[in-house]
């Protein structure tokens, strides 16, 4: 399928939960980026989020990333999905509510990795939701691995993936900050915000920090611009915006100016 | 995948919901049955359940069973599915916190129907799951499908053809009455249970009752019946027996003398 026009949205674990608080929802933002993205009346859409405070301490309790190494872990695995699940829920109920005719996938239904990377995407039960007009709602997930057993696989990655195979239009990518910085903003007051950087320009960034091993002046971001690597060599436009701010997710679904750093082939 | 000695259980929506009250379940049957299973220490093991309470009365509320007519079904469409997910993570923790490393399959995310039976079970997943250990938990679903757009998928369809892909050795499904009877027992207090039915004498009551139009002598159990046609033919051995009776599942699943209705090729 050439979905013309897709986009594909991520919305960011720690726009979504409480940071400080294991499963605790960021009521608020979850409800007024419904009402966003609902308002925006984008189709096709599909939304990708992260786990934040639900996924990640059950995963890091269990060491799930690690892989399958103890029968122990098992409870913890389905426990993860579970969270997740929960989170996932929310997120969909929110946009039903708002008109929106949402739909919950759960990627480790459907998607298999090997060595922590996406092996398959099973995406026949997808690509028939977006015809029909669906958003699926996707998440950072724990999955079955070919070589692992197991292991977690960020909502980053299935994004990317995604968004390549299907070849959308354009990433959005809600994050707590405005975007990629020069320097770690939350370290360096001096950090300035990029507006926009060429594919050439992200590949130097991601060289310049994976040799320095200095601190990560992403602010964290590191992992998530990695996978942006790929998309972003298929031509598709990227977008990174901050989503705990009102209105920048909406302006961004309708294309209007936002604030943010931009991501282009050239 | 040759599944040696898998069984396939299926749990009806009846036994583990509240018949007279929407979204309600019946805890103390699932954290029974979650005893029951986790006690058997089954393994391989794969688990399906109904709807009872939870899927039907939002599906029949949208229409969902006969596809897609009209957009207004879309939320409802949605609905459908998180009930069966609320239903379906009740159980899976219940399994979880009795030890059973089960783990939430989503049928709409890997399995796509065409005119309403199964064209596709994207497998991949599950079968890395029965392979680590766990014991997957799936349920009727509302699933997409390439003539309907989309459609109800009945929990037994997919006991039926899981089963049969899979090579299972046996199916056990539970239910809220004894068995098969040769006549209604709610009914006619005339009833007696068939302990016993080869493959011929299934696809003549088959054909007896579709034929005569009549009451339905299953007690509404046709459609479960159908569906075991399959399975029975592959010789897959098939138990029917009665959930909501203490120790009936565990017995079952131990391979134990239990009152019910067995069905064998010959």
């Amino acid at each position: 399928m050439r979905s013309k026009g897709l986009t594909v949205l991520k919305i960011g674990g720690s726009v979504i939960t409480m940071k400080d608080k294991a499963l605790t929802p960021n009521n608020s933002a979850i409800k007024r980026l419904a009402k966003e993205i609902a308002g925006s009346r984008l189709s096709p859409l599909i939304i990708v989020h992260g786990g934040g405070g639900f996924g990640h301490p059950i995963a890091a309790k269990y060491g799930i990333a690690e892989g399958f190494k103890d029968e122990k872990q098992m409870v913890g695995f389905s426990k993860t999905h579970n969270a997740m699940m929960k989170l996932n829920m929310l997120i969909v109920e929110a946009l039903l509510d708002e008109g929106l005719p949402a739909f919950s996938m759960a990627p480790s239904s459907f998607i298999i990795t090997r060595s922590g990377r996406i092996q398959h995407i099973y995406r026949d039960p997808l690509e028939q939701a977006l015809k029909l007009g669906f958003t699926p709602v996707l998440y950072g997930d724990a999955v079955f691995d070919y070589d692992l057993g197991f292991t977690v696989l960020s909502g980053d990655q299935i994004l990317s993936r995604l968004a390549t195979e299907l070849n959308a239009e354009r990433i959005i990518i809600g994050v707590d900050v405005d975007g990629l910085y020069t320097i770690d903003p939350k370290i360096d007051p001096r950090a300035q915000l990029i507006t926009c950087l060429t594919l050439n320009e992200l590949v130097n960034l991601i060289d310049k920090i994976g040799g320095s091993r200095s601190v990560d002046v992403t602010g964290g971001m590191m992992g998530k611009i990695r996978e942006l690597m790929a998309p972003a060599m298929n031509g598709i436009n990227i977008l990174i915006v901050n989503a705990l701010k009102p209105n920048y997710i909406y302006k961004a679904l309708r294309g209007e100016d936002v604030v943010g750093t931009k991501i282009i082939r050239e």
